[in-house]
């Protein structure tokens, strides 16, 4: 009886170290914010879903495209600068840069419901919460490879769905077209046909699914005469991406989006910025530690601006 | 000794059960990125530590500020527009901004080292790891408001990491000297003395504790003739965050920021925004919950350009 009793007590002592074990490590793996950094975002690949803009790229005919330019000094300082002469490196240490930008849709953006709508939220109403969400992609591109204008259905969201599951209330959905490979043809861009995604489906991911925002790669929702799209969601206080790229290097499902966006009051566009978070074992992006930002890799040669007033490294 | 067994076997039976559960909750509990999402961003708390930016906010002196104006017709548009007309709502069904940015540094900021350095890293060279890290907040409002031109010292880190543990590598940690409080005393604002940061401070928080960047509350990082600190930093292919907003809403340890700027190619400036991720029991800011982003409140009038071509709700 004795000996049973103690085959007892070594059963139960093993079995309560095992059970300790994952007891603890449940409890370490309490998702603190600096937890899933250290865990998770810290292995993560990051994805840039942005094209950088210049006086060059595609942008909507009725509008005239941005005029980069050294920046000049704006008063006198006494002993260091006259009004109107030009910061260089070499007298005064730094540069800046100066932009005209005749328009707010520019590039890669972020339309908020104001651009469209004259009670609509401007950019700088959006609240925080437009920061890190799910990132659903929706792949077109081969109907697209196809049919150049064609538009994404709700069957397309629902076969998403099929192998997926439910899009996650409060995503970012994009569709993905390839049509941004497209994007330094500059006459071919804005052409019909282009790509785009039919105004049942944006409704069927807004009033059905509850997302926060779709995005796509032209700079245009659709191809209809009156942009129904766009129409819908801006004056339906919804927003969009707009000229989104890379989106052929991003899985369908499980990696999240950070929106970042120029914050300029009242403002009718976003100049925007999306990073995809995947996967630590996904084929594609950098991780912090090969790209850890800090510092900065040297250009290889100095920096000088180009005809259009982009600064480049530059041979010479 | 079959009661023995018996007995033997209903506690195995039992603590296998009670094994099996936490095992069964630690696979549940995988962090992929939807489940971080679902479990912790979800119900976080956001805040947003950018100030929007218009024409009338404090810049330095030898900088003019930025005009904002309505878009007008780039071309010709037949039966729709004639070169130079403003777009209208009630014409066009939208409207879009136009900015002149003599500068790009401007509001909230994040400094590529481009703006200093010759063979810096631009603003569209950054990595798309600058995305979420880490936010570790150091709080010296006490000192600045008994000396505005205090400037945060090693010491000041030290004493953090006595409270908090070591600050983590790759983190961005800001200085909460509460000086964004006077952003509308535009004379004030860069009046000095003003707090800043010291040079040694800086060097031990990126060669010593390898942080991404830090981020300070007025448009200079230290009041030294020679701007030191920022010269060291951009020299050094350091990149650094400027203008920063409401850190007294934000925990000194265990919250996210999310860095999101403008993407103009070869940029020297980032026209930025910072998000902070706080725990979801965290007494300030929004949860999605709160604030879904979609659809967006309608504005309580209609939105019209103030003096300064900002657009407003204006009740008129």
């Amino acid at each position: 009886m004795k000996k049973t009793f103690v085959t007892i007590f070594a059963i139960v002592a093993v079995l309560v170290s095992l059970i300790s074990v994952p007891i603890h490590q449940a409890k370490s793996q309490t998702p603190t914010l600096w937890n899933i950094y250290n865990n998770t975002l810290k292995t993560a690949k990051y994805v840039d879903l942005t094209h950088a803009f210049n006086p060059t790229i595609p942008v909507w005919s009725g509008f005239k495209k941005a005029q980069f330019k050294p920046t000049v000094a704006g008063t006198d300082i006494p002993n260091y600068i006259q009004t109107g002469q030009e910061y260089t490196y070499k007298t005064h240490g730094f540069i800046a840069t100066a932009y005209e930008f005749p328009t707010d849709q520019y590039g890669t953006q972020l339309d908020p419901p104001a651009h469209w709508n004259e009670y609509g939220a401007t950019i700088s109403d959006l609240p925080p919460t437009y920061a890190v969400r799910p990132l659903v992609v929706i792949d077109i591109h081969k109907k697209v490879e196809v049919e150049p204008g064609y538009h994404a259905t709700v069957g397309d969201i629902l076969a998403w769905e099929k192998k997926h599951g439910t899009i996650p209330e409060g995503s970012v959905v994009m569709i993905r077209s390839d049509w941004y490979k497209k994007w330094s043809d500059v006459a071919r861009f804005n052409q019909k046909p282009f790509p785009g995604i039919t105004l049942d489906a944006l409704k069927f991911l807004h009033l059905k699914r509850k997302i926060l925002f779709h995005g796509h790669e032209p700079l245009d929702t659709d191809t209809t005469p009156t942009l129904e799209g766009e129409a819908w969601l801006l004056r339906n206080h919804y927003t969009q991406a707009e000229g989104v790229a890379n989106l052929d290097r991003v899985p369908e499902t499980g990696a999240l989006v950070a929106i970042g966006f120029a914050k300029p009051e009242g403002g009718t566009g976003g100049f925007a910025r999306y990073i995809a978070i995947c996967p630590s074992n996904w084929s594609y992006g950098v991780s912090i530690a090969e790209a850890p930002g800090a510092p900065l890799p040297k250009q290889p040669y100095r920096l000088q601006r180009d005809v259009n007033g982009v600064l480049k490294p530059t041979r010479s």
